[in-house]
């Protein structure tokens, strides 16, 4: 895997030729993905007639439906019927390139969602895509990013990603060459020390071109960089970035956290494999094999549990920071990381926690690491936000005397990977407890604190 | 239209009792839209036969039919069974708020595009929701911004929008109350003097308030804009900020360009009437009454012209930057603005553009007014901006001696207001004569030299 590939070799010619058949080998079977979803429920140790994951299986379905559409799409339609003749530069046979003859044309920060094809969860891309007309022929500006949407609405692996828009871009609008640039990020796994604040984003730039750009030291990309670089990415900076060079995904190399209690059962295996394969996937692929293992490996992490079990023996901490309130204190965690799992739709959703507290008479200060625990134990598990923050303050509060304040910041891949696919929104819950649900002043002296050490 | 309104009396009722009667009565009609297109076209002096304008007809009914969409849709489908029942705190009957009961809920920076009732242009909303839960009811995080949507997506005003969701929102949830706050964006209508550069964008924040937060000095709101805070927005921030208090449109004030050459038709008036009438809005509807001659203040904007007149007496002029590269200088005039209408679909894009080029013997530099005039001239008309570019160069080309580079950065409201509805992409398009057509090294000096004045 080159960071600047060859066009790959399996390049997606079948979307140019039949959607017939592309349509009807990749049919999605909603009801095995229900059955499948039902069992990965099922082996969470979660009660499946539970309100709020009732129907869940029905939205997972639909999110895979949704969020798999591009097998769906042909190609060649979308870019048929937005060819337009546009002259060249003429100028008195001087030299010139502009128009529809030689002048590059880019689409740049298009943001996209795919499903990785290791582990089955969405990553985020940033995608930039250039052309140079030839023939006098340009594209309506919207199809770049619909032929790029329509490639990474499957399962997907950057460089193929990047790839294969390349190619039938070239194919579609024959010009002089194509430059794609994708800016990847994907979810970072637990790794098997949870405390670790060290949660670093996986991400991974690559590049595929065609024509004049097939030569990935062109000259021609230097004109492309140049123009990327007013949006702040540098030539340099393409190369690979994950931890380890030949696998960009997490589910690659990440090892089982320690708080895992039970391993994922056949039948959850079993039940992904009928995932991918209802896609209108082939889950003996090579890239696949191990895909439901790996997914399960990300899975796992979120099983049902109701007790929690954490150690004190970091109770008393001088971690904590500190703001005068009137003549007390509130002491104050910010920025704690978490991950957890959306029950609605088995999604990732992450961010950070803010935790403050008054410290009643006869209690101690709280150490980071509990906090942290705490945030972790009640992240791991099939949650909604509303119900995380409430459970991290009801916990609290006994351990300092009642005065609590809790404030989760995150973003919900359901609600920006799909559906809505708002991708800057951002979702904010509070709960409060004690002088923080009477007091303002107390709410408000606390969240102007936290706010400066938000990035 | 105070910033803290009164849930609007007129506040969509009728979407929470009847979908067949609203879908029935704003049936869209698109073939009366299609010819209302055709009259438009003819009015501009356009040739409707012509290839990069023979389908705008069908693509503009189509991007009214999906940019009007939310009156086709049923706000109390959207809310219902997606209502989840959730605890509330349960601290052994200690005072607190959170989960289901009483704790702040917020779905910050929400993109939306709606489209402005005075002047059937889109604008943009950066949308914050807001709920406190009552009766152990949550209600999926993603409907938030679902029916934001449903009512962005029709003729709008920011203070109707804003109590609209309110309104829809309070009865779909039933919380102890619902809080809105939605930053709006217009874009500027050209000013008598195009060739100031003073661009203002209008911006207006706007908030509605019902249950807890109706009355706008309720202490609950400080808890909301202490979150919003943490994305940059401040309490007193919260006012009418447009040119006039009373207008925020730019179509009620802005004055007709001197630039125009002919005066819109009764044939185009009845035109724009005829696409708000097919829409399923009442024309005659007090807000509306106007807005055809309003669409056309800015319509008549982009007549088609095929010769240039530039007055040169600004020829020669200091207010060039220069760059030096090898023995010679590179004359450059950076960040023109400009305004344009996509000729595929009738919307505006807009940005602004970079100019270099080396000064042959026996030439002068050109004058920014006189550069920026060329901008206007070729900006102001149905286009696309891969023409806009090669024009740009030719124009100026012959008058510096053969040696230009011209860079156009843009956003295309076709392609981030409907469609594709990619919010953040930006689309950059080069025309290269001479020296820069063979000298990637000049090329490259002039687009560095041109990032560090770009914002």
């Amino acid at each position: 895997m080159g960071s600047f590939g060859q066009i790959h070799s399996n390049c997606e010619v079948e979307n140019l030729v039949s959607d017939d058949e592309v349509s009807f080998k990749k049919e999605v079977n909603r009801s095995a993905i229900e059955c499948a979803v039902k069992d990965l429920l099922l082996g969470l140790g979660e009660d499946i007639n539970r309100e709020g994951i009732r129907k869940t299986p029905f939205r997972v379905a639909k999110a895979f439906f949704e969020g798999t559409r591009g097998y769906r799409q042909n190609v060649k339609d979308i870019i048929e019927g937005a060819l337009f003749p546009e002259d060249g530069l003429d100028n008195n046979n001087k030299i010139g390139h502009g128009g529809g003859v030689g002048g590059l044309v880019i689409v740049r920060d298009i943001d996209l969602y795919s499903y990785c094809e290791s582990c089955l969860l969405p990553f985020q891309v940033k995608c930039h895509v250039g052309y140079i007309p030839s023939g006098q022929r340009v594209v309506g500006l919207s199809k770049l990013p619909r032929v790029a949407e329509a490639f990474a609405k499957r399962l997907q692996e950057p460089q193929r990603l990047a790839d294969e828009i390349c190619s039938a871009l070239h194919q579609g609008i024959e010009p002089e060459g194509v430059a794609i640039v994708l800016q990847c990020t994907h979810i970072p796994f637990p790794y098997k020390d949870i405390e670790s604040n060290d949660i670093g984003w996986v991400k991974l730039l690559v590049s595929s071109g065609s024509g004049v750009y097939e030569n990935k030291n062109a000259e021609m990309w230097s004109d492309f960089f140049s123009l990327l670089k007013f949006r702040g990415i540098d030539n340099d900076k393409v190369r690979l970035k994950g931890p380890l060079d030949q696998c960009w995904c997490p589910s690659l190399y990440a090892e089982v956290s320690s708080k895992i209690k039970a391993i994922s059962t056949p039948i959850m295996v079993n039940a992904v494999s009928s995932i991918v394969k209802s896609l209108g996937e082939d889950p003996t692929r090579k890239e696949l094999v191990e895909t439901p293992s790996r997914f399960l490996k990300w899975l796992m992490n979120f099983q049902c549990a109701s007790n929690i079990d954490i150690e004190m023996n970091g109770y008393i901490s001088n971690t904590n920071g500190k703001v005068r309130f009137d003549d007390k204190e509130i002491y104050s965690e910010v920025n704690l990381p978490f991950w957890s799992q959306c029950e609605h739709h088995l999604l990732p959703f992450y961010g950070v926690v803010h935790i403050g507290y008054f410290l009643s008479k006869g209690c101690y200060p709280i150490g980071k690491s509990i906090l942290q625990s705490i945030v972790h134990f009640y992240g791991f598990k099939l949650q909604v936000q509303e119900r995380l923050t409430k459970q991290i303050a009801e916990t609290i509060s006994p351990l300092v005397g009642g005065n609590v304040i809790v404030v989760v910041e995150a973003s919900h891949t359901c609600m920006i990977s799909r559906g809505i696919e708002k991708f800057g929104s951002n979702t904010a819950t509070i709960a409060v407890l004690g002088h923080f649900s009477t007091n303002l002043a107390a709410r408000t002296k606390f969240l102007e604190y936290s706010k400066c050490y938000i990035s």
